[in-house]
């Protein structure tokens, strides 16, 4: 079902040199389904993390930030299946545990282990089937094992999604890998998006989470499958510094070109994959005063469950995407003055119907598995692009059969 | 498909000293539906009004709210299938136009007629026939039609809402009588939902303003089926002064107390006949430091479409409800504080899971056709109240196949 979106070729996924990952099958997610993730990261490795702004945190992400803010990270643990999230205490102790495990393992302290969940919301972490897990990953540990983490992560995903570039400093080319997670800003019970991206750049810690910072928010900042945002969603960028440095503003300007568009694009592939899309929709707002109230008006669009089934039909009932736009809380937007286009037809001028339109051609646009949506405030001169699906009856099936 | 909504009995429905309603087949909506609604009111009637904060507020309800500070209000004139928003000047002109045509045949001046109209967004109001079809309307005014007129007003709803109050004052028994339409606080393209309540007690202008805003804020402010705002919601508030007086503070309660039962009734039919709706389900926050909070979490429940689908397929899969109410926004909200119960089982304390809750106990009350969601936030004594429905494959059939 997902729009676009070929799995990953595990040749053109480059190893980063400073990163080895692991694989195996604890049985928490489903039998037989590689459900664990372990990664070990080269001393030196500097590691930075955005994390959801869920006012009900799960626990590995509470232990996660606190770990980050610690020592220097030396691995990362990954399970789905329970997102332990709602757990309280006991939560955050069986988190510790894992990290103690695999820090055991690894021979280094359990505050250099980032440990992340996705899953169901308020069942117990099975943590001794995951520490039971961890010697089977320890022991897949290798460089190439790229496309293996990418599957090891996935809950209903129907894809894996993964990708790489390369990026052209003055030291040399440097790597950039990335790996996610999700069908949407909510992942249901299961939980959350997740995305590691790594780069053997050598790059300051301060540097790294300033433009993890600001990848995330033309990344995963600026999609929705359905409006929610998950209690697990973590977004983790980590430099390993066995490659060339990014040191120049030059430097780090393409770095962070890379990192961004390695972002995107497992972003765009988390929308591709959203539950029950068979639509893509890029939606631009252009002339706005600043970019927040673009946001505001973007999402507006992208998050109305109106807009969107006129999406899954096809149907260029587009009166719904001005009255999503007068919906879209900006104060003082004169919604007179917007004007609407889909791909490049103008369907709206200075917020009435544009003459000249014609249903068909809307028909025509909206008929294709990806379109776009662009409506321009006539206010000022900000910006905003986010990234949405459609609303089928398969998003309604997913969620209200999953678990049964 | 309403849950627990049957029609109302006209015989129930009762006249209200001073108003006058008439309907007519204008063929704006389909053929051989009545689609076209003429209020007259007595002279010396009060009209107080709510209207929607949408930024591409429609033709009539910008006219609306322009009579309404204007002379005292003598009509309203009320047509279902096309809304007149996104129509720019052309659809002012329009709404105007009616107003006049009515104007003239009752005798009052344009000024005096409040238009509103539900039904397709950016499309063209044929004023023509509304006015072609406002003599028969108009022949038709008589005290008790008011079943007539709820039906006249429907759009996708699929059952009639009316309702009918006595209150005792202290001059005497005065009566309170309102109609709705809608099938959520945003009708598709069928935009919005409408609402006229009538008495017939004498009450000052300013004050039956401050009513009707308070109303509006526990009855129609207070539902959701899909999030969003339609372009045409109105709330209309009259008074005609033919009843008793209600000038002391007891009074004025008294009043007020019957609107908002009226107007609460009307406003959680809406509810019960949302699009696709199975399950008609309060939502209750406690304990909360303001309302403005209280409000914020309800409607984060209410509106995840995560839970509705849950909802809709009766699985105590009650976590994501944690997660919603974590996804608020609400500043400092400890959530690891939050209890929530669902009727009276409670399902979790303190943020995770109560140890004592069994799944088979969530399932039971979800299986029924209406239940409580009550989230106790545990930092203060502010409350709030909301209501929706749940988020089945035929709200998507329905908003996918409208128009087609």
């Amino acid at each position: 079902m997902a729009v676009n979106l070929p799995a990953p070729d595990p040749a053109q996924l480059l190893a980063v040199p400073g990163v080895e990952l692991g694989v195996a099958m604890a049985g928490v997610r489903k039998p037989g389904r590689k459900d664990l993730l372990v990664a070990r990261l080269a001393s030196g490795t500097v590691v930075a993390g955005v994390f959801t702004r869920n006012r009900l945190p799960a626990a590995p992400v509470v232990l996660a930030r606190k770990h980050l803010r610690g020592g220097p990270v030396r691995a990362l643990v990954v399970n789905t299946g329970i997102a332990n999230a709602g757990t309280g205490r006991d939560g955050l102790k069986r988190a510790l545990e894992v990290c103690e495990a695999l820090a055991a393992g690894l021979g280094c302290r359990a505050q250099q282990v980032l440990p992340f969940s996705t899953g169901v919301i308020m069942e117990p972490l099975p943590s001794e089937r995951i520490m039971a897990g961890l010697p089977a990953a320890v022991g897949d540990l290798r460089p190439g094992n790229w496309a293996a983490a990418a599957e090891a992560i996935m809950t209903t995903d129907t894809v894996a999604k993964a990708c790489s570039r390369r990026v052209r400093l003055a030291g040399g080319t440097a790597v950039v890998t990335g790996i996610a997670k999700g069908s949407g800003m909510i992942r249901p019970d299961m939980a959350t998006m997740l995305a590691f991206v790594a780069t053997d750049a050598k790059v300051a810690h301060g540097a790294l989470q300033r433009i993890t910072r600001r990848t995330a928010d033309l990344s995963f900042n600026a999609i929705t499958v359905d409006g929610d945002t998950s209690t697990n969603d973590a977004f983790i960028c980590l430099a390993t510094g066995r490659g060339p440095a990014a040191r120049s503003g030059k430097d780090l300007k393409a770095l962070e070109a890379a990192l961004t568009k390695v972002a995107q694009t497992l972003a765009q592939a988390v929308v591709r994959d959203g539950e029950g899309a068979t639509k893509f929709v890029t939606v631009r707002v252009e002339r706005g005063r600043n970019a927040g109230e673009c946001r505001k008006v973007a999402y507006a669009i992208a998050q109305s469950a109106l807009v969107k089934t006129a999406f899954f039909a096809g149907d260029a009932n587009l009166g719904r995407i001005l009255a999503a736009i007068g919906n879209a809380r900006v104060a003082e937007l004169d919604a007179a003055q917007v004007d609407l286009y889909i791909d490049r037809v103008r369907v709206a001028r200075r917020g009435g119907r544009d003459p000249a339109y014609r249903e068909e051609q809307g028909a025509a646009a909206m008929k294709k598995p990806e379109f776009l949506v662009r409506a321009v405030l006539n206010r000022g001169e900000a910006a905003c692009t986010v990234w949405t699906c459609d609303f089928s009856y398969d998003y309604v099936k997913i969620n209200a059969e999953y678990r049964s």
